[in-house]
């Protein structure tokens, strides 16, 4: 029989959302009639803008064309994509050459991460989004710190134990709280002086209002020499379905983009050019529309946070991200998560499913459809809610 | 500054694609006016069928409504679709629940040299598709085992070394080759008596005719408890920029299903929703469209073969494969290279860029469109053809 890796062994049993997954499948089960809403997960519910999906009837059909055909493409991403990229989202920082379109931030990370195997000790932020660990566990056999990141810190990890890389999510997923100017030109100053990398996860940048916070590490000077970010379509266009991500890995980290350049063209192929094309007219004649999306989500969260601190919870995050960070003050996070599933049919997120420093809280998502905002709110609300009132 | 991983450094310094397509436009710098043929790169040219790209279009019209949208699914494809894959290509040996749907082959070695980086040595054969030996270098420190292909032993590898890990290629890419049942059962039994696992690429058996080859490795009594399947939309649907493929991971292989299931979702999302609804669409409606295009590949690698054995050379593979092997006789296989380059002005790729054991041969690919196959006829067959004729 074929051995399992080491490597393999380290992780914890089940993903969280497949643990989230079949808990809710085992109360279905039990609860024929329950109607739950969905604040778990962080999976876009609004459709599509026709401008969009119309514009690109035409570029389906163009390919069953002797013209309009396309095979095998620049795996770093189609030239007017990329350049879209930076007019958007780094002018004057970034060039169209230091970006690498991908099937999405996850996906990048997982390949960025066997690239920066033999940096050693890594720094994951604590609660943290899953891959940052379990894929360093798979890809390498670095040791790892976990920065534990919680109202007593502010959010801001520790940099005990001399991280040579960090894992950065701002804002950030769970917690949704945002770093500073100041905590990101810390954490730039520490690896500068150090000669450790940052991969800083901007995913969720389109949700900061404002201008007190950083919407891209490269704001911060001397950020391309330590720093790369990735970042991806699914949360503001909508696209966790359609697939669509990119990586900014700057020039000046010199031997380390030439190589990536390499590893992304040896075992990737380029992001399916349906979602390419799709992000192309995102970036142009579907930019408004996408932002009125984020600006639905936003009001989700907002009202899901007003609604938690009038009954008197004590609540993070909310302001700047699309999740709400909630003490269970005295519950643990998995009986947090059973309380909101049983008593107000709310699919939550437990704490302790991103690491032990998310022990205590839960996260709440502001994903859900907008039409659902009020049945919602009705439920966090109300104390006396339970879920006999629907059963 | 951040160091390079020692791993980068073991790699050779281009890509052989890049290589080429930099000597190309180097060539056409020189000569404007010239008119070249591509037989090097393995990229489909003839268009989808309608069928297929009518049918996606009001699908992702769906997408912006209520009702159509769709987010996040589940990382291992949709079921549909992986029952299709199972009814067209494994009735009653495989199970939808061992079918990991992909955006492509190529980006599945790289997952799964992730799940793989403790088997050692790595049997890799010579020459070689290139992910398998460069994406083994960037994973993981085995050791690596070239088992040269060539006339001589029929293009099967010898197993001296006692390889745990085997990539096989039938039909094979570079050489055309493909194997017999007798030769994949000795396969199958090595790795069963050893302990080893073989990942078997069948992204070419479209191109199998008749019933003397296996066209999946799990015809061999077995085979399951030792080999994962990797195959791909790339070649027979025209996806190579659409981007679809699949892993076959049996469940016999115990542990590391479990482990390549959880890899499989930790660092990645799923195919695009887009490709795998095209996909659907490949399987059902569209099969028979895009078996005629195999054929037209079949028969521009036919009329290749022919040309070239009537003009003397002596040619390898093409006869199940859509890729012709040619003895470059005396020249080296860069130097046929720019010999078919500037005096037939067609692009080849070189049998060295896949490994020392290619080197003295070309690799001719009929995937060019069947608009030229007279025109690239014309330059094969005869002798006296030079490039003057053109320029």
């Amino acid at each position: 029989m074929v051995e399992r890796n080491p490597r393999s062994t380290k992780l914890s049993k089940s993903y969280l959302f497949r643990e989230v997954a079949d808990r809710v499948q085992s109360y279905k089960r039990k609860n024929p009639g329950a109607v739950l809403y969905n604040l778990g997960i962080g999976d876009t519910t609004i459709p599509l803008p026709q401008v969009v999906t119309q514009s690109l009837s035409g570029f389906f059909e163009s390919l069953s064309t002797e013209e309009g055909y396309l095979g095998y493409q620049n795996e770093q991403g189609n030239e007017l994509l990329r350049k879209s990229i930076i007019e958007r989202f780094y002018p004057d920082t970034i060039t169209p050459d230091e970006v690498f379109v991908s099937d999405g931030a996850k996906c990048d990370i997982g390949r960025l991460q066997i690239l920066l195997s033999h940096l050693s000790p890594v720094l994951i932020q604590d609660p943290t989004y899953p891959v940052y660990r379990d894929g360093t566990l798979l890809s390498g056999d670095q040791s790892l710190i976990y920065a534990v990141c919680n109202p007593e810190n502010d959010f801001f990890p520790n940099f005990s134990g001399s991280p040579k890389l960090l894992y950065i999510c701002s804002p950030n997923n769970p917690t949704g709280t945002v770093l500073t100017y100041t905590q990101l030109t810390h954490l730039v100053s520490y690896a500068k002086e150090h000669g450790a990398l940052i991969i800083f996860d901007a995913a969720y940048r389109y949700f900061i209002q404002g201008e007190q916070h950083p919407r891209t590490i490269y704001e911060i000077p001397g950020a391309k020499e330590i720093a790369i970010e990735v970042n991806s379509f699914s949360k503001f266009a909508g696209f966790t379905g359609i697939r669509l991500g990119w990586s900014i890995v700057p020039k000046t980290l010199k031997g380390l983009y030439d190589d990536y350049a390499r590893l992304h063209s040896t075992i990737f192929n380029g992001a399916s050019i349906l979602a390419q094309k799709c992000g192309e007219v995102v970036l142009q004649e579907g930019f408004e529309a996408c932002m009125a999306s984020v600006e639905e989500y936003r009001a989700n969260t907002k009202a899901m946070r007003d609604a938690l601190l009038s009954e008197g919870e004590t609540v993070y995050g909310g302001e700047h991200a699309p999740y709400v960070w909630i003490e269970t003050k005295g519950k643990s996070s998995w009986e947090a998560f059973q309380y909101y599933l049983e008593e107000k049919q709310l699919i939550v997120t437990p704490g302790s499913g991103f690491g032990k420093g998310g022990e205590g809280f839960v996260r709440l998502s502001g994903f859900f459809h907008p039409s659902t905002r009020s049945a919602i709110l009705d439920r966090l609300a109300c104390s006396s809610y339970t879920s006999t009132l629907y059963s």
